[in-house]
């Protein structure tokens, strides 16, 4: 039996068309990953009106390999939710646990950001840093198996960055060469590793014989 | 009354979700901007199986002040399809006309690339060539309003090329500020610009005194 690596991304009503589409789209071209949106209803409105089906509950996202929470229009309003909060079940000892954005409102509120610095977009900033959160100007951060980005086209580093920890180096080039722009393929993928592993240096142990 | 520029993005059964929602929300993010699905069906599923509904038809498409072709897993029979291409009405005397990846297709089959170069991923890049196209190894590529785009994450520089020709270089950098990763702002659109400048030097006249 092939065993498939899964990875729920939280979509809730209003949310950011790229916060949840670009790390779907990215993990889900490495073998062996499936990447699908979860999220309280069946269906979801973004911030721009596309209605899409959200093919998994919340349930499924505690029992994935790792989840993503992106973000959205009413994420504030959700992170205030208590019944909501209450049907997240993450586990960052089992999973890696990673937000988008505001998605980082609702790590904060489960408790699982700890006293690490936070990457957060600039209008979360402040109601991150009213819980008592440092967040720093970077677009990723890691700290274990917790991570945050910051700013909508981050979701490529943190897709990258769940691919260096869920498959290895070689996978995610492979995968990354399928969406980067035709002309700058090994310069682009490379940029977007190196992201990854300045956020986290354990990631990818670079082979120094190849230097 | 507020003229809305309107962009549609055609998006097919199969679609690609990078081609589709990343030019959708960084294009949504200007002023005066409306960007939105269209296709022949009120619903489509995605490559990785989420189903979106597109909010307007073909015919919208043809009157829309610009028109981005997004690619998929069934570009190719669409493009085989003289029932389909007849109800498509793209005027690029009157629209920007653009496509992404496998969408180049689409223009080729319509008669809209004429002897211009073309940029698409390297799946499609031989059917782009069996039509008698070259092929260039480029993310972007502009010959007066049309555009073709190659590689998914191409749809940022396609999505800047758009804004800065339907908008202007302040609005563009407003917009993109609200997406690019924190902490790489200013120098993560410049690159943007850059790219869309390097594809078509006419877009972005940049003042000599500011250097």
């Amino acid at each position: 039996m092939i065993r498939t690596t899964t990875i729920a991304i939280v979509t809730l009503p209003g949310f950011n068309e790229l916060d949840s589409f670009v790390p779907l789209h990215i993990l889900n071209r490495a073998a062996g990953v499936t990447a699908f949106l979860a999220g309280p209803d069946r269906q979801a409105v973004s911030m721009n009106g596309v209605a899409a089906a959200i093919s998994a509950n919340l349930a499924d996202a505690g029992k994935a390999d790792a989840v993503i929470v992106g973000s959205g229009r009413n994420t504030r309003a959700f992170a205030d939710d208590a019944s909501f909060l209450s049907e997240l079940d993450f586990d960052p000892t089992s999973q890696l646990v990673a937000s988008q954005c505001s998605g980082a409102l609702i790590l904060a509120k489960l408790g699982l950001l700890g006293r690490h610095p936070v990457s957060t977009d600039d209008v979360t900033r402040p109601w991150i840093e009213g819980l008592g959160h440092q967040v720093v100007a970077e677009p990723l951060t890691v700290s274990g198996s917790i991570a945050t980005a910051g700013g909508c086209l981050s979701g490529q580093y943190l897709a990258t960055w769940l691919l260096l920890r869920l498959t290895d180096e070689a996978e995610t080039r492979r995968a990354l060469a399928y969406v980067v722009p035709v002309g700058e393929g090994d310069t682009y993928a490379s940029r977007l590793i190196e992201r990854a592993q300045a956020a986290d240096p354990a990631v990818v142990p670079v082979p120094q014989e190849t230097y």
